[in-house]
């Protein structure tokens, strides 16, 4: 861990862009272009600018990238009828909903619907089971974003106390699983947690994962610990994280909101994009 | 949590009666006989054991059961054939395949193998994956044993400390999914932890599952915690928890091995069993 005082920034850019020259090279490699499909319903803002960074990101990587939008309106059985087409493309190696659906779709149904060796987002229960028991799969991005930030700042979370807030299926979850794997000393907790402090502050790594805007205090976190920000909550025009602004003076890493883990979530997606299309191509197929 | 001194013993058979009791209720409601198919490799004695009580309590229940017994030679291949027909055989309603299996099986594939929904073990990734998600599944018995465990002799886990040590596919990881649904504080400690006293001491609920005899010693343990020792380990003729026996003296209540937590594994499997049966007979297939 770092000396307390001299805060380490963990940008997530670098180590994204570390990650796409490694992909770049791959793909030269390669006697065929991975293709990503984004599929979006309705027009809720922050699923629009997401969806728009994927698709440009993946551009970028020299990826094959489409995106179909549907109306708000879309029924379930027609977004299943796309999904069965998508999954039996053979030349779509990625799909992605982009979440959230409308209330009248349930996420479940959907997340079932996609073929796991094209779960590019790794949230498949056939994935999660899998990353939990220890197999290959498709991981999920943030939490595969999470521990690859660490490993490019030199943080080992081997032996470390890790704390993680927030247990949700998306990241809180599937870090904690390879968080396990890495052998940290892994502890969840959450909104019904009555102690937090307490179990904030044990934390040698500490991850901000409730949703929750300025949840993470100061006082809840030891000097010199190493704090990522996984939060992103819209306070006003502006985009913050769970860790309160106070905590740079006392953690020894933190990774900043927008900027830090955001750019890895995205860099993981296409990473899974580039395995998976491997993967089912190589016809090593993983079911 | 009970005061200090006064032990209170978590025995198993007590909680299982009652489960069977309620199983029983159930089966006389049912227009058919849930059948249950155990298969077993070879002949190592705690196989032969387990399975033994297994189709025993089966049959004392009122499930039909059937074992059958292979060669420890028997081939992945051959092995698979079995399960395949099993899966489609309408009459089965669970498969368990007991577990160590020879070296040149692969645990991995055979798990994959049976159908989900007659994966009364609960190990298969999709029943993981969805414990994970907080979906409806077939749970893994130990660790749904441990919970009735906890329920019966009236310890709420919700916004308790619960330390568990040991990250088995088979105790550990489940059980921390469903300590975390339960609103538990979650920590899971494993041989990689370097300071488990200063983990386990924490715990208002300890759980020992890493299958090392008394690992556990009484100054691990804040006095008046509860103990669940999931460990079976054998030293000479004896079967042992993971748990010292000087706990005794610290803990406020401690599950007994024998006698502790594994009559409830037995009585799961049962409840899995009937369970499964009456979901894929009502056709409410859940795949």
């Amino acid at each position: 861990m770092p000396a307390q005082g001299a805060l380490l920034k963990l940008e997530g850019s670098p180590v994204a862009e570390a990650l796409y020259a490694e992909l770049h090279a791959q793909l030269a490699g390669l006697t065929f272009v991975p293709r990503l499909h984004v599929v979006r319903l309705g027009e809720d803002p922050a699923s629009v600018s997401y969806v728009r960074l994927k698709d440009r990101q993946a551009k970028k990587l020299g990826l094959q990238s489409e995106v179909t939008v549907l109306p708000e309106s879309t029924s379930q059985g027609e977004l299943l009828a796309l999904i069965h087409q998508l999954n039996a493309d053979q030349n779509v190696d990625g799909i992605l909903v982009q979440f959230p659906v409308p209330k009248h779709i349930s996420p479940k149904t959907v997340l079932e619907a996609i073929r796991p060796d094209k779960d590019v987002d790794g949230l498949h229960p056939i994935n999660v089971g899998r990353l939990w028991s220890g197999e290959e799969c498709l991981e999920s991005c943030t939490p595969a974003g999470v521990m690859r930030l660490l490993n490019h700042y030199g943080f080992s979370v081997a032996g470390k106390e890790v704390v993680i807030v927030g247990r949700s299926n998306l990241v809180g979850k599937p870090l904690a699983a390879l968080m396990l794997r890495s052998d940290a000393t892994v502890t969840l907790a959450h909104s019904k947690t009555p102690d937090l402090v307490a179990v904030t502050r044990r934390a040698d790594i500490l991850v901000a994962a409730a949703g929750r805007a300025g949840l993470i205090k100061s006082s809840m976190v030891r000097p010199g610990a190493v704090v990522v920000d996984v939060g992103v909550n819209r306070v006003g025009e502006k985009l913050v994280g769970d860790v309160d602004p106070g905590v740079a003076h006392v953690a020894g890493a933190l990774s900043p909101v927008p900027g830090g883990v955001g750019p890895m979530t995205v860099a993981m997606l296409l990473s899974n994009t580039v395995k998976a299309a491997i993967r089912r191509r190589d016809a090593s197929a993983m079911v």
